[in-house]
């Protein structure tokens, strides 16, 4: 169908998981005009319909719109905009989110719209509500295909994660699932394990449960305090989340189920 | 008191642990006559009375009498007499111990004398503690320092824990506490982590829960079967087992309530 | 034409060197009967042919015969023969051959026949030539299809590496291009390097300079003296060249100029 | 002495190098008062002199003053700055000096003085010297403890190096001795190697053969481009600086003819 098309086929990873006997293919290409790619789209539909197959045709050069969303935690915002101003992540940062206003200044320097959500009043459940009324909003103005939870800390709700949960990414402070929930180096300190890690998962309704796309460690010793910890789970979190960033970006990640396939 | 002994220090470790303020030395000496040593005995002795101290005095060229606790996997086994034979492991390895015969020619080929405990009658409750037993009999037999559970695939009782805790090392095959109990790899390729881990601890009546001494992790991916990952984790298994067992038999480990202090 | 003959693809690997723009691909499939292969190699030979393109077709199944080449350090050895047993390499290891008697033990003990190479007499040249030939004897008697040079410690003839490049794999004791030739331990030491590794390569007639099939390291310390890295160099050089092995037997790697191109 | 003066140890690193038989040392206490301080200086000189012995006492809490050369690389200025501002890095940044214009809104944003060296007229030569002459200007002008090359892409005279060879530290692109000079990815790339690293030392007049203070490595596979490596050795480079100069800054670290103890 390709070579029909005069496409060329630059890269393609191919994937059976032989727990279920699905195949996972995904094939990259150059050569294909508008037209060629709106014939290739009816083509596979009919295919699709045919085989009972899922597919996704995109144009690589065609940026994804993301927002991310921060607390007070600056290094992963930091990092994600540095990377992006050096062109490491193909996107378009639409927006900085946040419960807390202190993170304005980076997002200005950077150049990225900001705002923040924080509700005064009402009730945790109302105030919870209406930040996500505002994200959803978000949505809909910037034409979001990604939302970054770069050290959020604020839990969504059910019904966000079931409408978000395949193009919402989050980084936990903790190798999954050791260690879920808040206070995660705390419980690390406590248990005295010897290697600290981060998680990027898309979320889920169950906390933390969500199919991890990149993990990552580092060693530590019984000299190191919580704040060793922290300092050192920094350089984690942003290196592991940015990865995930990227990884979904470039349309390298597919979901199955509670896994990731991932074509590095 | 070293220096009117005429001992020289030759390395020296030290560790404050802040949230208790106790304090933690190693201190390694040469030229201790058995004279010297004696005295240094009593004068330990009462200052460990007058400060609340805790002490041990070792002779690093005493050897340590171990038991290597085997099932059917052969691999730690293997690695562990390798290095005794190499002399990485300063120690007499007194028995093999098993609950199944397999592995009798690799303890008769590198000269290690090999006993199935295995019991064919009875209730589990009461073939546990025969074995149990014969453990008991082993230690005082070959006045043993240490238990190396290598792959014993055995839950000890909680007495036998109670009273080897501090001188019983498992090897157990995930980056504690993610993964407790059996089928670790299995549940690990179930949550789709991109890391797998080993960990050594002391054992205690608490199942994967001891004071952990080392861990170590590999990264896999969505291709990595079950099968694969128990390849991966062997290679894991046996060098963090052997870390552990070599920093044990160096006197380079305190134990701390439920942490390890690892002076490498 | 995998299609045609009711073959399945279960994995497939591709990669386009954008440097010379070439193609590499890796296809497995299941399915192809005698009479299938001996029609896929007459198609391939046309179609490579008319493409300039090389091709190997090979089945999965069909053990290659390896020659393990060690002198006096064991721990590759055993390595090697462990992982055969445990079925982790799939392959005939044909026989092991040494210039020195004291590995022979270890070979009896896994059922693989051993050859004294020593030749006690001549100059060194001679010498080399005459254990050559031996090397080139057991090569056709055996049918080998790869040298293990698993710690061989002698320097192969340029001729004989121009012969047997593409299949003789040696473990060097250092990350490469780092510390090329003997004492590799004790030229780092020397640097003061924070970091030691190993190196897996295809051997060339261009000492250490073959191409690298995979490295791996581990962080080091003041403390460490020459022996420590000995120590810990063991661990690293039996788990790279044990992955460098499995990967050649499995056909994942393929080299092109002085590079490999691994499907992991 | 410490005793005497009512101060307490709460650390203490010990390494006796045994290829000299020399000790190295590092206590830290509390308690020292300005007077107390003072006393241990006198006390300290004559035990020197006595012992042919080396020391240096240094108040924990008093800042160094730094400052970061750059070209026109900003990963590692961001980083630092960035730690510097989330308090990992206790020290003064006094100002930014470059060789081009381009970094000086980061220096900016963070409120470091920014001071562009660049020189356009006269021979290579005669511009490099009055680069430097500005280089002393302000070691004198803000009395810096420590110059961080955060890739300054400049080789400075031997001059230069033989008087700040010991506050001078550079990151290098490779994991050294491999891939000395500039080019160091290009080189790994062509080399096909299979691990790419970074390395922290300090600046000799011999090209990159200064002490070792921090490597750390990342596995590459025969899928990354020049430009793959660029990016992931970025993250390397940042680390392994920040640790080098955050080592430094705490007085971590003894050069030793041509290597380091860094008691981490």
């Amino acid at each position: 169908m390709l070579q029909e098309h005069n496409c060329s086929i630059v890269r393609s990873d191919h994937f059976t998981d032989k727990t279920c006997w699905m195949l996972f293919l995904r094939i990259c290409f150059t050569g294909a005009t508008t037209e060629v790619h709106r014939d290739l789209h009816k083509a596979l539909q009919v295919q699709a319909k045919k085989f009972q197959m899922h597919y996704m045709l995109e144009q690589a050069e065609q940026r994804k719109n993301i927002a991310i969303l921060v607390s007070r935690n600056s290094h992963c915002l930091y990092d994600l905009l540095i990377r992006h101003k050096q062109g490491e992540l193909k996107a378009n940062i639409s927006i900085v989110l946040s419960n807390h206003p202190e993170l304005r200044d980076i997002a200005d320097f950077f150049g990225i719209p900001f705002r923040c959500i924080a509700q005064p009043d009402g009730s945790e459940q109302d105030k919870k509500r209406r930040m996500e009324d505002i994200l959803e909003d978000a949505y809909r103005e910037f034409n979001l295909d990604l939302f970054v939870l770069a050290r959020y800390m604020q839990i969504l709700s059910d019904d966000f994660c079931q409408r978000h949960s395949d193009h919402t990414i989050n980084i936990h402070h903790s190798f999954l699932p050791a260690f879920i929930g808040g206070r995660a180096y705390h419980k690390a300190f406590e248990r005295g394990v010897k290697v600290i890690g981060a998680t990027a998962h898309y979320t889920t309704a169950s906390l933390d449960d969500g199919p991890i796309i990149e993990q990552d460690v580092r060693r530590i010793s019984h000299s190191d305090s919580v704040k060793d910890m922290v300092r050192e789970g920094r350089d984690l979190e942003r290196v592991v989340l940015a990865r995930a960033v990227r990884w979904h970006l470039e349309n390298r990640v597919i979901i199955h189920e509670n896994k990731t396939i991932v074509f590095i």
